[in-house]
């Protein structure tokens, strides 16, 4: 007996391993701060060469107008950090922008930042490889010159090491990027110093000259000009609200310490931003939408050989010149947080469709944590959509951009929104002042922020619709329309099943069990699903057998006869050597018989090792299965047969189980509040 | 109780009925013959090019040499013929060359034959579709310009179509062969009268020259090539034996009327063959095996643009006019005959399959007779293999011709050989005087077939290896070595299943049941399967479910409580939100604390109607069903539920059910034998 309550015990000892395995600790901010910001701090290796590039458009001197937008971005970084200072505050849960909509809301808003969160996630992953393979291409040209293979072999190559279950390791996240800042900075750092030293500062494309697409731009059209510039400026703010979501993961005090490490991480993107772009003013970096000919070299387009370096690595080479040490190191660097960055969609995806599971807006089965099959369909899914944009794009990152910037706005925007509601709900009852006036602070800061996100959101829309937001619009659309169909679905079902309040039902109320055993020899499984029958004292029991091959049946009616069996044997004759329609057909005669009987059929199963023993075992027994659940009042009862070779299966098994579903660091340990409500 | 006893006759009534619904009526010898020669008939359409293909390396003065291939082609068909009427004879039955081999001489020989007939089927497909398209091509120039794109799509058109159970019918047989026939003679006759009445008979290539690759071959190498070219000729043989194979499907006297018609088959056969070559030498074609070099018009090579049209379109172009009503007539009943004999082999390799399956050497599920799911992994794994080769070699007949022959006469010569041995063992035994005569002719003539066969065999490995023959031989070793692997593995499981002797075996003698039912929720499914769990009385029963979600617990233990079910309910809290590996723990204690009870699980499951409903429903329990199977000592119970949509898959199964097996008019009617023995 004391074995047997020893049972929820040792399970539970045995998560309590399984915890540890899972490295579920937390995480210091040192640590925190790479896991979580290796996406917005990447986002600096590509946004400055995206405002340059527009204002290009305009001209070289449009070039001037470049402080005023990195200074635009800067204030909605403040913003945007700020306000999810407060999300961070409020919902120490770790609820993303997803949990704020829906919960303040309406289920339609947190669909509608989902489904962005979605189609932000495939994008992430689309352009920081792509924009990582253009930066390591500044290194090795050759990268660049199979950039789309290159970077569908990367794709492949994160989505292989996530399915296998890579775990996500805070120290893999923090000497790549630590490397990666340091370096930045010590690069600004050199080349103010050069700067303002008097050294000539050149970049690789400084002697170039730019061929305005519409020179002399003015009045409403230049507005334009800059505002799609600071659009593309606003790249820089990607994944900013990774933290939110991570909060649970952080040590003690938890939004505390997050809402530092958010604060830091938008003090380092800042200054890199900034850095970058005023380095790049200085050392005459020119970049073009159409480089091959809008960039003219003595008068000649550069034709379209040419290849546009990315921002970051033209400021590097011209501070430590192309081809050096640091030069390359940076690149590298710079490249490998693009990919981790593009790594932390692999553990968001099917984080978030774990949650959005959990609300029946997804296959119910992704819900169940660390299941492993789930997680892979979305790692998959992810992947798919990611190379698609990647082939379809060309691995070009600006053009990728042009997709990514909406969806990230759509959240940010309700998310904050959602904020303003989240306090307003609170004040109606706080009645402490400290309390009040902390709240009403907040609330303006959530406000501020929800207005100034809105308003890029329109100016994203307005200037990035035609060059591509659509496509992510689009993806939206089809996501949020998935996603609701199934809701739909599962709520039909949910009717459909919803037991009949009090305890009659008499359609439910079978009285009597025939049972059957199926039977095609007499070996060991079939003896086994006999022996387990007759434990079940039905009312009648009977082994039934096809008959395929006139000499097989004979053989196997004598062998029943000399072994004695006391289970009477029926044998159907199937001429065209049928399995199924002569079982389902004598099934539903005994159901026409006596309706109210229900009818038990055991199905002998070998169970085998290797996915070809099962082409070899069992398909007529599982198509059979899968026809007889279709008869009502008919239940299959499967009676297994370990095979020798079953043991591999098995041992892979216990090796699957070692399995560390993606995002398990970023999401901190498991809620174990459940457990306290254990009693069974 | 009538009801009951009416259920075995209502099936056969059924089945009765469904044998008119097939079409198995038996074939008169005039639809027999198009139902089984279009693919040896078809084969004149390629086969006397091949041979004027290989004399050209030596020169055009070689063509002379083409009535003396001719007539050794001539020689072959009429032993292949007589052999196989031999055969018919001796196996009324329809035993193919594989039960021939397999009987008489051994399972590896009869296991050789039947590697060589699958590789065999394969290049049928191959081979004909690219010959078709070839002579569609030469009336239909798009088509051949469009080669490997157009042969394709004609292979999945017909795998399309068969996958879909396209009935055989006799009539679609008919119609096309014998336009194709009867155009031929129409157009040997009209050149015959144009020959002999003096008017100049001329090709499209009679203006051509042949640049030799090897002028003025004398000696040995001179015979080495006429080897070749008779080797190459041998493909008008490739199908004969088809008619061995569907002698039950002739109308009586089965054995008289199948041999007539392989005469006849043979007789057409021949005629055609010579004809077509004398009217090729009178008119002047020219072909060479590399036409772009080889082909000389005005000591000009004709270059990469030249399409080599067959010989029997070049012949139809001098006969009839090049475009004119009857040369386009032709070249489709052509195109058609050819695709109809690419359809033979989509009938015979399942066929085949299925024999195979019934001496366990392929899984067991192809073994039942119009099983469609085993009959569609057989037609999509002969439509790949096909695709792959006619992608591989571009669709070039002639390229394929070099696979093609080697497996024909791997069978040709071990089912002689195996005839012979059947006579010998049948004059063992026969004393009545005129019988023995009988059977030492019918020796002596399969005897000479064995040896010219053979023979054939051997000058075609000498002269074909290296141009193709070893892909083939490949082929055959793959086939060989995985039909082997798959019977070893039934073999050993077998053995590891017999049953021991004597009724006694402990390990299969459980004591008690312990009963579990699975539950999520207190629904209409949850209730049925509680229901029948309670009717099967076993010794204990609970319910069990897994807390993922605290709130839903208690709301699950309070609907318990509320609705009195009076069964225990188990809850085992999963903090990782983990649902198999609880239950799993959960049984695998049960079994140690009494190792001889067995636990039974009954899972409630949704029955759907459509593949996408499955993504959203049962996933968990499929996955946990897969993993209780290997945990020793228990069963698992589906109890099902019919969703409403799962009516939409039932009316799908219904329409599946008059699905066609493919290969029912060439197989003939079902054998009854097996109804006689019905005694239940």
């Amino acid at each position: 007996m004391s074995k047997l309550t020893d049972v929820p015990k040792r399970i539970l000892i045995g998560r309590a391993l399984r915890s540890d395995k899972l490295g579920e600790t937390l995480l210091p901010k040192r640590i925190a701060l790479p896991v979580f910001a290796s996406d917005p701090l990447s986002s600096v290796a590509y946004a400055p060469g995206e405002v340059l590039l527009v204002l290009s458009i305009a001209g070289v001197s449009a070039y001037h107008f470049s402080p005023w937008i990195a200074l635009a971005v800067v204030v909605l970084m403040f913003t945007v950090v700020a306000s999810y200072r407060q999300n961070v505050h409020a919902y120490p849960s770790g609820g993303g922008d997803y949990e704020v909509a829906n919960t303040n809301l309406g289920p339609k808003a947190g669909l509608t930042v989902a489904s962005a969160l979605l189609v932000d996630y495939v994008l992430t992953v689309a352009v920081s490889i792509s924009s990582g393979i253009e930066n390591l291409g500044s290194a090795v040209p050759f990268v660049v010159e199979h950039k789309v293979l290159c970077a569908v072999a990367v794709i492949v190559l994160l989505t292989v090491l996530n399915l296998r279950g890579m775990k996500e390791s805070g120290k893999l996240f923090a000497i790549p990027t630590y490397v990666f800042v340091v370096g930045v900075f010590i690069m600004l750092a050199w080349g103010a110093y050069r700067a303002v030293t008097g050294d000539d500062l050149n970049a690789p494309t400084a002697d170039l000259q730019i061929k305005p697409e519409h020179p002399g731009l003015a009045g409403f059209a230049l507005v334009f000009l800059l505002l799609r510039a600071f659009s593309s400026g606003c790249a820089a703010l990607t994944g900013v609200e990774a933290i939110s979501n991570g909060v649970p993961a952080f040590r003690k005090p938890k939004s505390k310490n997050a809402a530092t490490t958010l604060a830091l991480m938008g003090g380092l993107a800042v200054v890199m931003f900034c850095g970058i772009i005023a380095l790049a003013m200085e050392s005459g970096v020119r970049m073009a939408e159409n480089p091959a000919v809008d960039l003219v070299r003595d008068g000649v387009p550069v034709g379209d050989s040419y290849v546009q370096n990315p921002v970051i690595s033209q400021v590097a080479a011209a501070v430590f010149g192309q081809g050096t040490f640091f030069f390359v190191l940076l690149a590298a660097a710079t490249a490998l947080v693009l990919f981790l960055a593009a790594n932390t969609a692999y553990n968001g995806f099917p984080l978030l469709g774990s949650i959005l599971a959990q609300d029946r807006w997804l296959p119910r089965q992704l819900h169940t944590r660390g299941d492993r099959l789930a997680f892979s369909n979305g790692i998959v899914l992810l992947a798919g959509a990611a190379i698609l944009l990647v082939v379809i794009y060309g691995a070009d990152s600006t053009k990728l951009i042009q997709l990514y910037i909406v969806g990230v706005f759509v959240s940010f925007t309700l998310s904050q929104i959602g904020m303003v509601r989240h306090w307003n709900r609170h004040l109606k009852t706080e009645r402490k002042p400290a309390e009040r006036r902390r709240m009403i602070r907040s609330r303006a800061i959530n406000a501020f922020g929800a207005s100034f996100t809105g308003l890029v959101l329109v100016v994203v829309l307005a200037t990035k619709f035609t060059h591509g937001a659509w496509v992510a619009l689009l993806g939206m659309v089809i996501f949020y329309g998935t996603m609701t169909a199934i809701r739909k679905h599962y709520d039909r079902v949910a009717e459909e099943i919803a037991a009949a309040d009090g305890p009659s039902d008499d359609s439910l109320r079978p009285s009597r069990v025939h049972s059957i055993v199926l039977v095609s020899k007499v070996h060991k499984p079939t003896l086994r699903a006999l022996a387990y029958a007759k434990l079940m004292r039905s009312d009648r029991l009977e082994a039934l057998s096809i008959s395929v091959d006139p000499a097989e049946t004979k053989a196997l009616r004598e062998e029943w006869e000399r072994r004695n069996i006391n289970v009477p044997l029926k044998i159907l004759d199937s001429p065209y050597r049928e399995i199924t329609r002569p079982i389902i057909e004598y099934v539903k005669g005994l159901r026409r018989e006596s309706p109210r009987d229900v009818v038990s059929v055991y199905i002998p199963e070998y169970v085998v090792g290797h996915w070809y023993e099962h082409l070899l075992h069992n398909q007529s027994a599982l198509r059979l299965k899968g026809r007889l659940l279709f008869t009502p009042g008919v239940m299959v009862t499967s009676v297994p047969y370990q095979l020798e070779s079953s043991e591999a299966a098995k041992r892979r098994a216990k090796k699957r189980a070692n399995w560390n579903a993606p995002g398990a660091v970023r999401r901190g340990p498991v809620d174990r509040r459940p457990r306290e409500s254990s009693k069974s």
